[in-house]
């Protein structure tokens, strides 16, 4: 049963209070008392933002993307809320003062939300983090959640498959475009962006996404014939999304071209998994691997104490190299079953 | 007490057999029957390689660089183990024909032991299989062990951070070094590489890396100096590296310009590690988190236990939203609780 204090401020955010949003976040990300109680009193109010993940390697321009889809949303007269998880993201301080003053200044908008989550230190914490604090946004009644991340790395990929929808932004002439995409960005996406489109080389991006796009999809054929030229207008990836073609946009965010664009193409994606069930079907999924994540969690807080109450004796041995990390771990889990014993 | 077959694998391994330590690397990456005894039993025998972090952002050449240290390595009559986590690397598979040809041809090289290790689902997992690896490496006799690693995302960092000394790797041009240096790296690099000098750009990139070290160690004026020319020749970072200076070396690693001076570099930051007595406290603050990262996988198995024997009701209960992760959580975590205690 929440307590008063969590029930107040599950309240305050469902009735869409900035400030009690963000009071929200931090408790989530501090793991502080009574943060679970709360996503848990919010819980029932989930549902109904769309949640889209912005990733892709650093230098993609994936922050001033971010920003256009916010601005378009908010013509639209949709509510939005972002999180950036990418330090190197202006949103997060990262990047130019230039790019942060004009990242402030959308965040002082009406029906705009904007959050940067630090890197923490407890495993997997980040990614958890991230998940619980679109939870809030969505149980605030933003329309959509944007979640921005940098598309290299386990934990940034895990962020990025969370979303119903994920954009891929790369750029032409980077160079690391193709490489950077084995690294399981090809994976997560939904829709391809080639930003920075009015460089030379983003055509040829273009085709290259198409060709492995089609190379994954098993069609060599279609592959070859996409890299000579021919466009490729039917399903490239036929691996589980079954008939979903995955679109590749070309964009330049830093003026705008192509966002209109790219904002039909999400909604288009939410529209197909809505229609074919598999929105529900994601959505019940990610509930068990949350359910489970929780349970970790809680293990995890079981371990922190006991390593926090571990005999300073044993820590001794192990800085002398008496004793090996897997022999301490097993003395302090034994004697962690004995102390879980309940009422114990 | 480890049963016989992991007794005879730790002693094949101890005596350098190859395909005991490949072995062995496998049951630590699946976490298989007997992993913890194995890793145990060879405890005794970890200490005298020096294991080298080499990390960066995609395309920077790190694998290239690693190649060219372990040929250096090998003229110099010493063993090298090499340990690639990095998706886009030739090593693992991710990269050009040609180049994973060439580190193919290296692979079979006595005295040089290649391994890739994949991404795998548990949280952490990939970080610690890795350390584990590096263990049975060590164990094995290699002089040195490579841990080459993309330098962008949190797990990926973490296992740079777990080497004695870590190089950063960047390459002029890209755009985005000062970017991605932002992410991490700058916290985890002991020496940074200027790979590709041979192209325009690398003398500005490295006095870019001299200004943000001399920022980092607050020393502005030495910045502002530094950016107009003059050289920083000592200490850039005063954070916890005490008087080492953190050196700035150019390279091609495609034809082994400046790689002895990379070798020589990393031997110098070693022998100011031990001869300071960071290495044996560094070692020991490690050995303690390994202890705990061991307990909290212990702790994981037993809630994979649990998860896997939850009522189907539950998961149904979960899946139709019935019930919040946060709840279904609870209620597990409360029946694990009771089948814990020993002897349940």
């Amino acid at each position: 049963m929440p307590d008063a204090g969590v029930a107040d401020l599950a309240e305050s955010i469902a009735a869409g209070e900035r400030r009690a949003l963000a009071r929200g976040i931090s408790l989530v990300e501090d793991e502080g008392p009574g943060f679970e109680e709360l996503l848990d009193a919010l819980h029932g109010r989930l549902g109904a933002a769309r949640r889209i993940g912005i990733t892709g390697p650093p230098g993609a321009g994936k922050s001033t993307l971010t920003a256009a889809l916010v601005r378009h949303h908010v013509e639209e007269g949709l509510t939005v809320g972002v999180i950036a998880v990418d330090p190197t993201s202006p949103f997060t301080g990262g990047a130019l003062l230039g790019d942060r003053i004009r990242m402030t200044e959308l965040a002082t908008e009406p029906g705009v939300f904007i959050r940067s989550m630090a890197s923490r230190g407890s495993v997997g914490g980040l990614a958890t983090a991230t998940r619980e604090a679109a939870d809030l946004m969505d149980a605030a009644g933003y329309d959509r959640v944007l979640l921005e991340t940098l598309g290299v790395g386990q934990s940034e990929l895990d962020i990025a498959a969370s979303a119903d929808t994920t954009a891929v932004v790369l750029v032409p002439e980077s160079g690391d475009g193709i490489q950077a995409m084995k690294a399981g960005l090809m994976e997560v996406a939904d829709l391809f962006v080639v930003n920075k489109a009015d460089r030379p080389g983003a055509d040829r991006l273009e085709s290259e996404i198409r060709v492995m796009m089609a190379i994954r999809g098993g069609n060599a054929l279609e592959a070859i014939r996409s890299h000579h030229g021919a466009r490729i207008d039917r399903p490239a990836d036929t691996e589980d999304a079954g008939e979903w073609a995955k679109p590749v946009l070309q964009t330049v965010a830093s003026d705008g071209r192509g966002v209109e664009e790219l904002a039909a193409a999400l909604d288009r994606h939410f529209e197909w998994l809505n229609g074919t069930g598999r929105l529900e079907r994601r959505r019940a999924d990610r509930r068990l691997r949350r359910a489970r994540d929780a349970l970790l969690r809680l293990a995890g807080g079981d371990v922190s104490r006991v390593w926090q109450n571990a005999p300073s004796q044993l820590s001794d041995r192990l800085r002398s190299n008496e004793l090996s990390p897997y022999a301490a771990a097993r003395e302090l889990y034994e004697s962690w079953r004995i102390a879980l014993r309940p009422g114990g």
